[in-house]
C-alpha cells in the first residue's frame, strides 16, 4: 500500500518499551519543516489526561512544530505529576526540531492511573528523530506507534486539486474499545500540506467530527483521552483556502475522517460484525443522535446481532427509550434492507433469511424511520461477543 | 416460607400453555373481596405495550376487584388487535368476580411483537378462578406467575402495626433482562390491606419506586412493559392512613420495594456479582441518577468486575463522562470497602487483596464521592459476563 504524504511533514513510529510486546511500536513522533496551522477536537469527560488539558490550551496554534505520541499508557488520572510528565514529553520533541517547548502537541493513549515511564519516552523520542521519513513506510509505522488492542493501523489518504495544486490529506486514528460517541474519539490526526487559516481550519476540522468520529460506538464508554488532530503545513503553496477551495477541502476531510471513524467499530474488540445504522426523519440532529446511540449502545441490541437474530423487539424498545421525539405509530424499521416493522406495527417478513443474511455477513445494515422530521444521521458500531466479554474480564490492570 | 397475604386478597398462579414448559406457571390472578385503591408507576418509553395503555388509564382508581398478568408475551407492539386482546384479558377477569370491565388491571411480560394465545388465556383464567387462595402457597404460585428469565420468585412480606390494627404489605416482582433504570421497571404488584386514598397511594408509591425499582440496572435497556402496582384492600379496617401512620407506610413500602427491586439485578442474566454503588455527595438526586447509571451501564466496569479486576480508570472514567457536575480534582473511589482514588489522584492500595475480595464474594460494594453536594443515592446493578452475552445471543424471537 503507497500512501502520499502531504509536503512538509516528516514521521517515525518507534519501540522505546511502554508495551510489553518488545516488536511492537508505541511512540509515534511527526514534526514539520516550519510552523504549522494545528487545530483539535478533545473529550468530553470530565475526567480529561494531561496531554487534553496541554493540547486543548495550546490549539488552535499556527505555530506547531512537532507532534509525539505514545501507546501503552493513556496519562490520565496522574495528577500534578502527570501534567509534568506530558510537558516534559512535549519538550523533548519540541527540543528536537529546535523548538519552543509550546510548539508541540502531545498524546497519549492506554492504561489509565500509571505514571509514564520517563526514561524510556526520551530514549524512544531521541530514535525517532533519527529516524524520521516521509515515505509510506514512516507513515505506517507512525500510525502503528498509536494503537493499543487494534488489530492493525487504520489510515486514509486522499489527493485533491485545488488552486490548480494537488492538494493531501494523510490520516491515522486509533480505537477499538473505550470507544462513546459523544465527541471525537480516541487519537486521531489529520495531516496535510494544504494553506489552511486557525478559523477555518477549526471549522472544518469541528464540522468533519460531527459527522464521524462523533457517529461511531463500540461500548459507550467515553475516553479520557479522546483527541482528533487536523495539522496544516501548508507546504502545497499559496494563500488559505477559501470559497470552493475551502469547501472542497472541507468534504475531503469529512470523507478521510468517515473513512478513519468508521475502522473503529469495524475493529471493535471482539465485534463479529459492523452494524451501519441510519437514522431517517428524526426531527433534529441531537434527536438522531439518541436514537442511534441507544440502539447502539443496547446489550440486548448488540447481542441479538451477534447471535444472527432479527429481533426487532428489542430495537423498537431502545428506540422508544432513546428520550427522541416521534410518533411509534409511525416507527420503521428496516435491518439488512428488510422491512421487519413499519407504521408502529410488526411486518410480514422471512425472518430465516434475514437471520441467514446477518449469519453470512459481517455488514449490518439497520435503517430507522423516525417520521418525525427530515433530518437523517448515519452512525456505526459493533455488536457485543463473548469475545469481548473475554477480552475485557481478562484485561487486567 | 411463609408469608402472611394481606386481608381482602386471593390469588392464583396457574399454567396455561403460554410458556413452552408445561411445568411452569404463565398466568396470575389476583382478585379483592371489594373495590380496592391501585395505584401505578409505568415505564417511560415511548414504545409501551398495550396492558400499560390500559393500566395507565385506569389508575389511579378506588374501584379495582381484580389483576391478570401474564408471562412468556409482552403483548407490546401488537397494534390495535394488542388492544383489543388486552382489554379482553382484563375483561374476562373482571366478569370472573362480577366487576365492570374497568375493574380490572392487566400485565404482561415476554417476548415483544408476538399476538396473544387468546384461547388459552381465557382458559386459563377460568382455571385460576377455581384456585384462588390466600394463603403462601397460592402467593406464591402468583408470584412464579409473572416470571420469565428469573431463577425464581421475588417476594417480600413485612407486617407493621398503625392504629393499633397490623397491617401487612406482600410484593412481588419479575425482572433479570430489559431492566434499565429510567422508571419502575419490569412488573411488581404490592398488596396491602391498609386503608389508603387514591391520592395518598399514589404518592407513596411514586416516593418508593423513586430510591428501588428506579436505582437498578441489569443492562440499560428499559423495557415496553415496565409496571409497578400498589393495591390497597383496606380490610384492615379504619380510615384512611394519615399522618406518622402514613409515614410509616411510606418507611414501609419503600423498604418492600427496595427489598424486591434488589432481588432483580442480584438475578441479572448471567450476573455473577451483585454490585451496590453508593453515591455520596452529588449536587442533586438527578446527578446522582446520572452517575451511577453510567457506572452501572459502562460495559468495561462491569466486565472488569466479573473479572476480579479493580480497574478504577474505567470507573472514573464513566464517572467522567456521566453529565454531573463535580470537581475531578476532589473525585473519591472505595470498592469493597478499599480506597482505590481520593482526591482526584490513584490511591496505594493492594490490587491483589482487592481483587480477591472481587472473586471471592458475589456482593461488591463501590462507594462514589463527588463532593460536590450532600445527596446521596444508593443503586444496584449486576456485572456482564459470557454467560449474559450467550444467552442474549441465543434467545431467538
Amino acid at each position: 500500500m503507497s500512501m502520499v504524504v502531504p509536503r512538509g511533514f516528516r514521521l517515525a513510529g518507534v519501540s522505546c518499551g511502554i508495551k510489553q510486546e518488545a516488536s511492537r511500536e508505541d511512540l509515534t513522533l511527526i514534526v514539520s519543516d516550519a510552523p504549522g496551522v494545528a487545530v483539535g477536537v478533545y473529550t468530553q469527560n470530565a475526567v480529561y489526561a494531561a496531554p487534553v488539558a496541554i493540547d486543548r490550551q495550546r490549539t488552535p496554534s499556527s505555530r506547531i512544530r512537532a507532534v509525539v505520541a505514545n501507546s501503552g499508557n493513556a496519562n490520565a488520572c496522574t495528577g500534578e505529576r502527570g501534567m509534568r510528565d506530558a510537558l516534559q514529553m512535549a519538550a523533548w520533541a519540541a527540543a528536537g526540531c529546535q523548538a519552543e517547548p509550546e510548539q508541540a502537541l502531545v498524546m497519549s493513549t492506554g492504561i489509565i492511573g500509571q505514571f509514564l515511564p520517563m526514561e524510556r519516552i526520551e530514549r524512544g523520542i531521541r530514535t525517532a528523530f533519527g529516524r524520521l521519513g516521509n515515505d509510506s513506510e514512516a507513515f505506517l509505522a507512525a500510525a502503528r506507534g498509536i494503537l493499543t488492542t487494534d488489530k492493525g493501523p487504520k489510515t486514509d489518504t486522499r489527493t485533491l486539486a485545488l488552486n490548480g495544486q494537488p492538494v493531501h490529506l494523510a490520516g491515522m486514528a486509533k480505537g477499538a474499545g473505550m470507544i462513546g460517541p459523544r465527541m471525537a474519539t480516541m487519537l486521531a490526526v489529520v495531516l496535510t500540506d494544504a494553506p489552511l487559516t486557525e478559523n477555518d481550519a477549526q471549522t472544518v476540522l469541528v464540522e468533519a467530527v460531527e459527522s464521524s468520529f462523533h457517529c461511531i460506538s463500540v461500548d459507550g464508554h467515553t475516553s479520557t483521552n479522546d483527541t482528533v488532530l487536523l495539522w496544516a503545513s501548508g507546504a502545497a503553496g499559496g494563500p488559505p483556502l477559501s470559497g470552493p477551495e475551502l469547501a472542497a477541502f472541507q468534504d475531503a476531510l469529512t470523507e478521510q475522517c468517515i473513512a478513519l471513524a468508521r475502522q473503529i467499530p469495524d475493529d471493535g474488540e471482539g465485534a463479529s460484525h459492523r452494524i451501519t445504522i441510519d437514522i431517517h426523519g428524526a426531527r433534529s440532529r441531537a434527536d438522531a443522535q439518541r436514537v442511534a446511540r441507544a440502539v447502539a449502545d443496547s446489550p440486548l441490541v448488540k447481542t441479538a446481532i451477534a447471535g444472527g437474530d432479527p429481533n426487532w423487539g428489542r430495537i423498537v424498545s431502545a428506540v422508544g427509550y432513546s428520550g427522541a421525539e416521534f410518533e411509534p405509530d409511525a416507527l420503521g424499521l428496516r435491518l439488512n434492507g428488510v422491512c421487519l416493522y413499519a407504521a408502529g406495527e410488526p411486518a410480514d417478513f422471512d425472518a430465516a433469511a434475514v437471520s441467514r443474511s446477518l449469519r453470512e455477513n459481517r455488514e449490518t445494515h439497520l435503517q430507522i424511520e423516525l417520521a418525525a422530521g427530515d433530518v437523517p444521521l448515519r452512525f456505526w458500531t459493533s455488536d457485543l461477543t463473548v469475545a469481548y466479554v473475554r477480552f475485557n474480564s481478562e484485561y487486567h490492570t
